[in-house]
């Protein structure tokens, strides 16, 4: 049995504690937060578990193996590494921290430890993306064309981080899982209508080596929710709805026909087939995702998000940054 | 009575030949083509209206009074600068010509003779549109924030002009009677992913003074039809869905209140209200526009969408382009 | 070639002179309609083909060999019963006749003299509804259970004729293509909501052997357009909506699962799986079913929607126009 | 504070407790249910609430003031009418009986003992419906022309009621609220398609007085899910649609002008203008209901949704199934 410590009880920490309360072979040993109210809440929904605002006696307890971190970002880096070099197993919220240098000291660490490090990039464990994966790494889309996201809403102004850290983390998670390899430059546009306030809107481009684009909008200030994705290959093409309560993937059999006239011209031509909505199983993401972190520890295993694919995200997102205070200067990844 | 001759009876031109012969006022003349079965269609439609190859013809034919162009792009110039130096009034599809050095000599020509010179900037003619730019200059919604536009889907790989301008110059040309104003900076990045042909997917910011961004994504390869675009102020919010049969707008009383806490700090809050849909005409717009041109000829007025802002258009292309080589490294305008 | 005369030159008539114009092996020799206006709009678009005020000598013409009748319903059997005694083939739009006795009538007389009788029911022909039958007579559906359809909008109030006989008669047409048999007893409400008007709402159940149910809902009033019809068998469902552009077909494969448990019950449960939108061709319904009309001429064979089928849904309106007048009172067909 | 005992905790007694628990001046003194695992339940999210098996305990315990009762159709009358002779305040989830003769006897038995008498027609105190009320009685709509409802999808197959009494028991339950009258007549018709099971599907017209009428689809077997509400009157119409997460109602501006032409005629001509989406509070409704439930016994107040209006839905509920069994016979309310 795991015992697993989670740390943070505001907005995303219950769905943890409920998640890893339901998880075979583990059990939430302890909820630590700074605030006595939500404690108190920890104490009515789950009596059972301990609850205490003492991090660092949940680090040293001998009684848990794994701490879950769900703080502010700012503070991720020294929650986990305490966490990590009292021989705890982590899982940390996205973003895994607020630098590269830092996610590489992370994983240094558990490396040296053999501890597991695991990012919480929830998307990467819905049914939708792991169906998407699979439709890109069998191929059956073909080449690869471009990847296109927009995830805006009327949200929360976020104190510390823009809005590509705040939402583009999740598309940027999303597109390492599918696409398996990262974009080698960034461009990126946005504004702050907030004094004092960082971005609240932003459009992200990535160039991948071989004629591949992605393109990001994230906006904290549109009128209506949109959660949409398309990708499209030269065979086949994905339109992905997150709000569609079922049929969230769309398969298009659409594209274009090249034909070689001569050596100086092509003739590109439509063509447009049947679509498919594939069915998709409806089990939490958070479940699978708790699942899988427990199964990493007790089987040694590499988890899908581990520290590098925190790393990676990251790397982006600073990349995308300097871009940004640069009105679109293409910046190396 | 204004004798109009139509240039180019290919895709557009049989809307054209179509809306000035029920334009009051105006008549169609002539027809020119250089293509006889398009002229045998004419004849068969339009059994009065004469069809001509010769274009020289047509501009020294006293009998008419307004050249309307609908040809290729690259064949503007001449053919418009070649009617104006005839002494007829013109006007031409979009984009006016392909580029802005062009376009200030053709709309120097016109003003030397004192004659209209008008892009066909069709969509400035719609209800909606008209609606909208109501809603803003009335300063309904508050201070403006951001324009934001997709315009994709399944669309014609063009030979010689690439996505930008094909399809942005449609918003690009909304945006110029919408916001009465022009950017001061852009970045563009984009892919073309046949080769020997030009982009066919890119992505647009434009950033103007006072905190107003607009971006604009436009794609030939999409695998669904979306034409968005959203406007958001300080105190309301547009969406205005061009495919939309009835209800092509929706003004949300929604926004942000920002509330000066301390010096240091501001609160960021939400603010939703009604949504309201408001009635829209559904007057053909390109029988508008024939109308407008038909007027500006007759009581000497300058047109809506003259030959500056076809030049205010054209610059933002040409700076697009140039930030698009660069994939994404900032341009004046 | 089969030289073919139309006769009325309303709202459908030039949709009918344009298709026939376009069919290979048929012309259109003459259009018939007693308004001056309306016959010089067909010179205006169709300078070759004769216009004639006088019915009876379109009729007596040798020079005619089919003629298709789109006048009001109340003049079709007088037409049609002159241009077969004329003997000519002849095609009328929806619905065929007022009555039974008349489609009777009609019907005998163009098997007596070896002419095509056709009624236009137009949706026969388009790709979704043959797409439809495909699905439905390959038992792709399985056993089916019922078959819902909805056909609302702010309408065109009609003088004679109820909201059955003028939208129902749509859905009607299509479910005897589709299913190929007849309800054995109908029951209808509704109601006129405007003085000296007939029934501008409607609800039409028609009951078939072996639990199969029809349920209609046409209106004249609706704040909305839709156009939707549910089609559910034991082992698919499909959902077409005529207002899609494109994807007017999503087959489900959804149902239940009905275990015995033992003689007194059963286990009733869900089943989902992928849904699939198949590609339809975009050939216009209208161009198909002209072609149909000349090759039932050319070839002497019955067409798909012969004076039968008109016969068998005048039979479903008259059973409803009188359980609609005792408020549902279930009447035989 | 008023003493709250649930009995039944199987779907919906959960989302009583928990609202209940919340409701100012009420608390939760027990939960009463039969199954074990259930009560274990109770225990665990709210470990203060007594957990019993025993209903009679229940209704002889002086600490409870007022029952909720969720359990299933069949047992409410007795449940419900032991609770109110041992002096309890009741409120019984919909439908409040299986019968209006057994309604009757639970309405003077309350009377009789002066304790409210309320049943769960949660919709009532939803936002949504409570906005259509008002549009409606402020006589924004005008004179009414039509209701005209559709609540559909894969549902659950009940084992003793049929669709109309588990679905349909919904939307009477909102047109008895927001109409304030009774139909006179209904017409039923519908269809098992399980052996041994009740009707699955079924539709309900409702004839009101004065040129109003009502219908009502309801299916347990529908591929897709629609909860939409049409409400129309000469002034304005409704379009409700529950499925909409934020802008359920649509208030249109639409509808016919009906001019006298002279004593023989009319003219009927379209009218639309704009539409408008009124925001909406997102308080649940069942809060909000619990909250109304505590302040009629507190200040002995009418229930909005008091027996008489479980009674006058059972009455439709009634005659629609006789109709129903006489394939759409019209039957008296």
């Amino acid at each position: 049995m795991i015992r697993v410590g989670v740390v943070g009880y505001g907005y995303w920490g219950p769905n943890l504690v409920r998640n890893f309360s339901e998880t075979p072979g583990a059990t939430v040993a302890a909820v630590c937060d700074l605030n006595a109210d939500r404690l108190a809440r920890v104490k009515t929904r789950h009596p059972s578990v301990r609850v205490t605002g003492d991090f660092d006696g949940l680090i040293s307890d001998k009684n848990i193996d794994a701490v879950v971190i769900a703080t502010p970002v700012r503070t991720h880096f020294e929650l986990a590494m305490k966490a990590l070099r009292g021989g705890k197993h982590v899982l940390v919220e996205k973003p895994l921290v607020d630098s590269s240098a830092r996610a590489k000291r992370l994983i240094d660490e558990a490396r040296k430890r053999r501890r597991v490090l695991m990012v919480d990039h929830t998307f990467v464990y819905t049914a939708a993306v792991r169906k998407i994966r699979e439709l890109v790494t069998s191929r059956e889309l073909g080449r690869l064309y471009y990847y296109d996201s927009v995830r805006i809403n009327l949200g929360l102004f976020q104190h510390d981080v823009n809005v590509l850290w705040d939402l583009a983390v999740h598309d940027l998670a999303i597109m390492d899982y599918v696409l398996g390899k990262s974009p080698t430059t960034v461009s990126a546009t946005g504004l702050a209508h907030v004094n004092g306030r960082p971005e609240n809107i932003a459009y992200l481009t990535c160039y991948f080596e071989n004629g591949l684009i992605a393109h990001f909008h994230v906006n904290w200030l549109a009128p209506v929710k949109i959660r949409q994705t398309l990708i499209s290959g030269d065979r086949k093409m994905i339109v992905y709805d997150d709000l569609e309560p079922d049929e969230k993937i769309r398969v298009y059999d659409r594209g274009v026909e090249i034909t070689k006239q001569n050596v100086y011209d092509v003739l590109v031509s439509y063509r447009t087939g049947d679509a498919w909505l594939p069915k998709l199983d409806r089990t939490e993401a958070l479940s699978v995702e708790a699942a899988h972190f427990i199964e990493c520890i007790a089987k040694n295993k590499q988890p899908l998000t581990g520290g590098e694919a925190g790393l990676r995200v990251i790397r982006i997102l600073e990349a995308a940054n300097r871009s940004l205070a640069a009105k679109g200067r293409p910046v190396k990844v």
